[in-house]
């Protein structure tokens, strides 16, 4: 992508609605753009590292056997009168009406569409287990929406439902998108930790949640500081303030506990029969016995996600990406684009680099170098390249990492190789 | 795929409420499950149809220079009331309010929200032109949604919009999409012609419409049999009845026309300021005086292409998919899956050719052959294989062509080269 033709409105204004430094970032890199409270546009260089989040789930998702699907954003008001969450989930759940004065409700979730689609088709139990999943648009009609994607209404989601024919099978799917996730926010670059959950509105037995430790996360969690338990203080014991817990045994058995704020990611549920039972999702098991399925769910957040790598991964000059999902790979900073022979050399490193499947930018713009420069360092990429008057037309270049600001001279097939191990 | 694990809940049952060929072969061979009057789940072979679209859709959006962004289903009706449409726009467009009381409508075109975005940075008109596209769910508040995903009222659209400084521009700008349509649509398989149209409630001077010939379309279009001329009859002259058209001379002087139906599946528009003007979306131009923009917007039907696609490529036995939206390029029938040896043997062939990056199912379901031939040819999958005891260890397969069921002997070698021709 040559820079002078790409739709990325930066700037240096401090946006005055923002307070976290991902939110901060978003606007100024021109990752995203606000069109009502909670609600945004995702531009070019925004959409290129959502759309690297998705894939990268996508990917994990479809690995251990779950199939994609699409599943409406509109959603019949009925089905979740069957599954009496109509009413008890609450003023998230926006409701409307049709022209023809039907009632409808903006997906915030699927649990009620995947069942119906489940049990609308003759399927025997030998073709369980079944994981459908979809990575879609979902609106929640939040209160007080902040922290611009991070607690959006509109937001992209990853969810995914499992039907098994008894728990043994439910365990099973629910460990295998355990381990799906674990796939997948490793690729993207996350340090998480898994935590014991409440199921909240979704409901069932079990679940986890996948959280970023941030300051600025909006959970509290409490972590063992010797042993992988981590657990939300919400299923946790304490009489008044959940600092309390900071230096409690850990219910493990190891180590101590801390209380620290996280950012949930990713949630997995074991729901059991809640949703099976109530909208008759069965079929004959093979004693030939109608039975209701065991479902689980399983959700990611997408948007979300991005913002959460910000936090984990910035300084105070800007965004420094992990290379799976930064939005380029290298940026080739043109100092002189106007000198023909200087465009001409930084256009022959960009097609040898882009031909080698590597997503480079070009900064070809007219502007001063102290610009680009500061660009370069807000928008977060993780490699680039200078050519300018003083090192054109010889055979080594100034390569510069975004993370600790590390130089060396590479020559063109350094660099080459340098991307391909990172690939 | 392996399609004992694979969820593609086919049906012999003829679906009650579908009239047109695409709708009764979508509906039956497991691509997608209604929800409600016009709103539809993509199941997984459906969906792999629909992202192959997507995708092709994308690559020549990109190599024509748009760029992909993303902006919100749920918008303010204030945005609607700027530029007039929120009452112009009638009944389609479908209006809310949030749990707080503010009005929102869901987005049936994003004219109003990508000039809000555009407005909101201090562009120089020496940035022009810019194209924003994206692929993204739409909501129109259909009376009579029918036929389907063809015409539904939840669909997947891919829209862009261009701003040019000047007319000259926005003529450049548009005869760019027009290209870069051509591009997609030939590459999407499509026999199609390129119609003069009306602006509709969309607005704007010029417009063309893409309209695939087929006599369920909606559409009357006048066609010369002698020339390229096309026009929707909506902009020719008439009294009564547009079957007067036929034998007319066609108004380019070549020919005489034809009244035929079609399905509109990508129009295009110079809006020129029909929106800059009513929601002042301006800037300087190189005589620093403040000029609103030229605007021209861009659709394709991505969710109707599927559909359409189906009722110009199928045959009383099923779908016959063109190979490059195919959800899988070759069927591997396997004729005794419970014999280690034959199954062996098909997946060795599966791997073989998933590994060249081809997109192979491989059915290795315990049901009767004649099952397996039946789905075969419905679900439209281009090439198929069979394996089984008469041809099992030896080096040739029955390799047949969905498209008049064409057959030849060809060994895993000759397979890859076919394929490898058709990519």
């Amino acid at each position: 992508m040559y820079f002078s033709k790409f739709f990325v409105p930066t700037t240096k204004q401090e946006p005055s609605d923002a307070e976290l430094a991902s939110h901060k970032l978003m606007l100024r890199s021109g990752m995203i753009k606000k069109t009502a409270a909670g609600i945004y546009n995702w531009l070019p260089i925004g959409l290129r590292v959502l759309k690297k989040v998705e894939n990268i789930v996508r990917n994990s998702m479809n690995a251990f056997g779950a199939q994609e699907i699409l599943m409406p954003m509109v959603q019949p008001a009925e089905l979740w009168k069957e599954s009496e969450r109509h009413d008890e989930y609450g003023k998230e759940l926006l409701k409307f009406q049709d022209r023809s004065e039907r009632d409808f409700v903006l997906g915030p979730t699927h649990e009620e569409v995947i069942c119906d689609i489940f049990r609308s088709y003759p399927i025997s139990y030998k073709e369980l287990p079944v994981n459908l999943y979809q990575i879609q648009t979902k609106f929640r009609d939040e209160i007080r929406p902040r922290f611009g994607v991070m607690r959006s209404r509109e937001f992209v989601m990853k969810d995914a439902y499992s039907f098994d024919i008894n728990e043994d099978g439910l365990i099973e799917s629910y460990e295998n998108m355990k381990k799906a996730y674990i796939d997948a926010f490793n690729k993207i670059g996350l340090d998480y930790r898994i935590v014991k959950a409440d199921a909240g509105v979704i409901g069932g037995d079990v679940s986890e949640e996948f959280h970023i430790v941030a300051d600025s996360g909006e959970d509290l969690i409490a972590i063992s500081d010797s042993s992988d338990f981590a657990a939300n203080v919400e299923v946790l014991d304490y009489s008044k303030d959940p600092s309390e817990l900071n230096g409690q045994k850990s219910p493990d058995g190891v180590g101590k506990l801390q209380v620290k704020r996280g950012i949930e990611v990713g949630h997995i549920f074991q729901l059991g029969k809640k949703y099976s039972e109530k909208m008759k999702v069965s079929l004959k098991n093979e004693k030939g016995k109608e039975q209701d399925l065991y479902m689980g769910c399983y959700g990611i957040g997408i948007s979300r996600i991005v913002a959460a790598s910000i936090e984990q991964n910035h300084d105070d000059k800007g965004i420094v990406w992990p290379y799976s999902i930064a939005p380029f790979h290298l940026n080739i900073i043109c100092l002189d684009p106007n000198k023909k022979e200087i465009l001409e050399e930084c256009e022959s490193v960009y097609k040898i680099l882009k031909k080698s499947g590597h997503d480079v930018l070009l900064d070809d713009r007219d502007v001063r170098a102290g610009i680009k420069f500061t660009e370069h360092e807000m928008l977060g990429i993780p490699f680039s390249i200078i050519i300018g008057p003083n090192n054109f037309n010889k055979n080594n270049y100034e390569f510069t990492e975004r993370e600790g600001n590390v130089k060396s001279e590479l020559n063109i097939d350094e660099i080459k190789q340098k991307l391909e191990e990172l690939k």
